[in-house]
């Protein structure tokens, strides 16, 4: 990838409900890194992966919507931790169908080992893959994932 | 119908998340036609009624159900296209059922020729009635239907 | 549309089992209009709207589905409310995919403010759209929408 | 209960699809009796209990709700074997809950003692009640019943 | 059938939890008639069909599972109405299939028109037959339905 | 098998609802043979099985019925392809099953590769065996199997 | 309220099956106060408020019925804690809806937050409501609630 | 408790969605107390128990978790019916879980005698307790709850 | 295992309900030993194994709460048919975690080759482990499984 | 069908497991026929319509992946009977789909006439289509079915 | 049992997948004796009760099934720890079946006290019994119990 | 991580069934490269990350769980794609579990936007992540995801 290409390719990185607490919100679930942690060494691999990132955290799903949409033009894909979302909205999963911008949707925690209801995905179906289990590790296999699919 | 009767006839036009995006979101599914003129139309045919149109979209649950709390005292029904919260929104069931103000439900795309999720409407049972299927023309339907309700 | 366009358009407009008995039937869940009085208003509009009807009821799924057959090459469109064959008739939904005529269910009663198994419906899936909760009124919307469809 | 009272009492009785074969149809299921036989009792027991019967049995769902909406205005109660269509119709429930008819219905075999689907009834729910499994008695009970609730 | 037969022919008659309160018990559901009342009715048909009763009432599932094993020997066959039993008890159809005795299942009210738990009964598949829906006549039509069997 | 054999065996072939329709209905599905194409190749077949055939198509459920019923003692075995009444008539399935005659199903589609209500059939359990798949394949292949039974 | 009227109110306290090993049961869940203790505070309170307490444990279904019937005439409350009989007992729901006494359910520990079958009560569509989760304080709460439901 | 402890102790009370039209939305469900009524209340009882109250009321899903976030550090405990809320949000739960502070969930009606769906609460199993269908008077109930469980 | 060890170890053995009908009870499930026969036989055994033995029968799941209740410090173990009560009584499962004595759970026939109700247990996730389909060398395996496990 | 063309024709047999001990196991079941018979009248049948066999039976799922891959490139379609593997393996219509190679599914046994569990196969969605329930037979009539296939 | 009995009695013992690492594997879960511990007891039981043992591991359903067939002729029951496969295998099971020698399923941990999916066994109703629970002690009530019913 | 650790640092990298036949197995949803192509990708990766990797395909569950439990002293976690058997095995979950290696379950395509049996993992909850749908490059995510992990 040459950095000419990496000029004009932004990423969305949306973080859900709660996301904002991480740190303190349960720790022996989801560690004890930070957001802002997250951020930054996500930040420090987007401009080693030569993109650039708009980063959102709301408790809102009407905003998570807002920020899907705003990304349309903007935006060339994105990465999207919906968290409590994930299992109850379908809204977010129209606006990224929506936007048909290429979304890589990621968990910090396995999904697939906490209680059932959090196995199911709306969102997962129109994503291009999705990411779970791995800590703030997933977030950067996450972007690395969404780059290698832009860069195709 | 005489002209006095629809000087006091207010309806409430609600659409749901992602709505804003009409004509560019998912074209094979939901066409062509922009939300603009899907309210251009109605607001034609609003007149042909005698009735008169406030119109509301948002990709917030909340603020669709503040906005039908305000319809109360406001406007005489409603027509609402839920799009997303349909399927998930136990609170804008509980806001119609509040408001107690007639509630017609129209979707765009025919939802059971979709994802079985689509099919279930937690609004439904609270609305006068369902329009799904037909494109704007649902809007135009809905709009006939409601009238026809409220001249009752 | 042109009145020559409106010359070669028929419609058959279908009443499944038991709508003989409107008007007589359960009152407070379907008012009291009788079908003759259903078919004309029906005829009214579709004088209206410039399109021909072809009417017909029965108490039969198979006498259902041999008048969707014969609607081949004599109808352009299908106005249907299936009543108790909506929910267990394979055999109209198969008759109506068959032909690939565009057709429009409606339902006097809300079917999603009923019995549980009242809210699913076999044809709607290959039918264009469906309407439901109007009374009366829903076959004369279902007739502006199946009309709207046949015009595009 | 007077002899006049009876006078103007008039039953209709109803066997769906394949009783007519009662006597040879899986007789270790169903017994040896005949459809003619049962009759020919039940003609017998009407007699005494001062009431007339009108006997109709088809295979066809449409003519089995024609019966029941003939007998508007004809019959003061319906004595059914729903047979296969028990599981399968929901036209026979809505015609009988259309005419509003007192109905009874009955089964020769014990439906709770065979196949997981034909546990359920799509039509006692609108039915007074259910007698199942007592053979050819179980219609004699039946008519009881049914005189018994007209008696009332 | 002759005096004789009669002479040893005894049927336990069996009501379940909560029928003691018979006639104060919603009487909407169940009507005004005590249990007395029907006791005293049931003897008189017992008369008439020449078989003598033994009564048991019990809120208890042990007590009806130990006066169902004392039938053993002593009666010919059980009328029982098990009441909030028919759904929760897999130890009365137990003493039922283990004693062998033909056994009648009645119910006061439309169990198939009440709440959907109502509807599954664990005591029909080893019962002869099953009536519902009748009141008092229920337990009348189940006790000539039981002496009918005994008969063959 | 000897010619005399053949002499006294008959087979009904019945076709379901929509069949009439075959090579217009959903070529994409169903190909574009006939049903009298179908009807001519299976008397051949039949010829060279040295079987005769009566051939029946209805779209009406209680006309299928009869057809079963009529078979008793006029033929030896039933080749049915019930399509739509496949997944929703347990009266057919009572026919087949009581007049006892050996049945073959057959399905021109795979009714395993469509929609989740098309894989159960109500008549399989009481036929001797199913073949799905092959187009008009499918009524020699079972034509051939029939024979093969009667044949034992 | 008067002591004048609290002379004639009293209320039933029914204590379902192991609650007498209340203190020395799974104090992980249970805490350790016994059902002596909580017997004993209950009785305080009601003191305070003015109501009479009659109190009964069992660990038998049958005989929590009684009890629920004895309480007609006698009581004009019930606050009762069913324990497993809460998941299980269709005859201490219709106990409690033939006597139509106001009924306040307990529990001691959170029902949600354990097995899933825990989280569904059989009498609870049939109480006044239902306070669980706060160990000896849920009954406290529940008799509270109940002399604040009887004052109304 | 001593005066000083009730210094430090302060609860956050949350009203979800529909609830700022008590006393106006479906009277016959949910009383005629408007929220003012309920908040003035609250705050006399919590006076009396001696702790201090911040009180939000919000339609939206994400504002009530900010809310529940933001009681991070400055109340001790929450207090919330999450109304239509309880059965559809996994935010609010995860909110709840994250904040480690004791919950208390009460509802107004008995949500185990309306719609199924309504039994069903996300929040339950990661609160202390839960209350319901006493009207105000459970929110009352509930702050005694909590206030007990914040005095252990 | 020392005689001392031997004599303070006492197990309960609990036989659900009409297991006193063995040996007459549907013989083809069940065989033709009697309860006596096994009680002797399990005596037999528990000499040989050097434990000491408390047996009770009954058909009433209150009666089996209580005796499970009463063998705290009385007996070290429980060995326990539950019968019918196995898939219905959460009342004996909370008896059995309550008294945290080893229980182990037998069956005479195989619980899994029976009606789909039977293979669920209410019991087994709190007993130790469970034994069925040998008859009545189901108890002698219990025994020695049951003295196995207090010897560990 | 030319010679030629059968020249480069051949046919990959599978049988899956427990097959080879057909005409021993469950003869009730599966006749008394073995795998030996069916493979020399199965060549017997290829030579008549001019095909090759290669014949494969294993117990082991993978063996039969293995099988299914090599036949590309070797075999022009595959004749299967996965037995029990229908049910259960994802692995061997994962190869089937993987090779496209047309292939039909047969059964001795009506897998709708036996265990629930047996009507359900994963293969037949990307079969051309499915035969059972005629014994060896079944084997005969898919030789045919594909040659069919295959022809076209 | 005499020695001579003995003499030609053989039992195949089969230990399912991941068994060979008992010791290492969960000990938790498992305890600490290795697969060599328990058929070293094995033996030694085995010669107590006069029987001798062929043992196999593995991990391949496939090899399971060949080992079951092979006990054809060579053994006289089957003693197995299907492991993992009791919950996926219907192979195995048509192994058993087919073979028709009796055999006895035994598993370590209670299989009812773990994930959901291991309280199914698709072996156990066409197995003698079951015992789950006990640890290596499994094993040898399960050989007892295999000896007992080989010896009737 | 430094070179030394990385010396004995070795990972097993399974592939399951039929992935051997990639590039030429359903391009359309598994792409063209070859398992080979992916396999010298992944060496190349192991080098850059310090790791060893040892490769292992096969089409039979047994020989993968061989592979897992081989892994024990040999490897220090797996990279796995259980492709059909991600679906079907408890076995290769109890392999898993069993080893305690840090296990990244990963798959080419997106499972939950395929048939609705794919998004079912036995595996993921005793993995630590999943990772799927972008291909080959869900491999390299995944040696990534485990080296991150092996390195905490």
């Amino acid at each position: 990838m040459s950095a000419q290409s990496a000029a004009n390719r932004r990423i969305l990185v949306l973080h859900g409900p709660n996301l904002n607490l991480l740190g303190i919100r349960e720790p022996g679930v989801y560690g004890s890194t930070t957001l802002d942690g997250i951020n930054t060494a996500l930040a420090a691999l987007a401009r080693e992966l030569g993109v650039e990132l708009k980063t959102v955290q709301s408790n809102s799903e009407g905003a998570l919507v807002d920020a899907i949409q705003q990304a349309l033009g903007e935006c060339q894909g994105i990465l999207i931790n919906p968290a409590a979302y994930t299992h109850t909205s379908v809204a977010i999963r129209d606006a990224v169908a929506a936007t048909a911008l290429p979304t890589v949707e990621v968990h910090l925690s396995n999904i697939h080992a906490r209680e059932a209801f959090r196995a199911h995905s709306y969102l997962a179906p129109v994503a291009v893959g999705q990411i779970c289990g791995f800590g703030p590790e997933s977030y950067f296999l996450g972007l690395r994932a969404l780059v290698s699919v832009l860069e195709k």
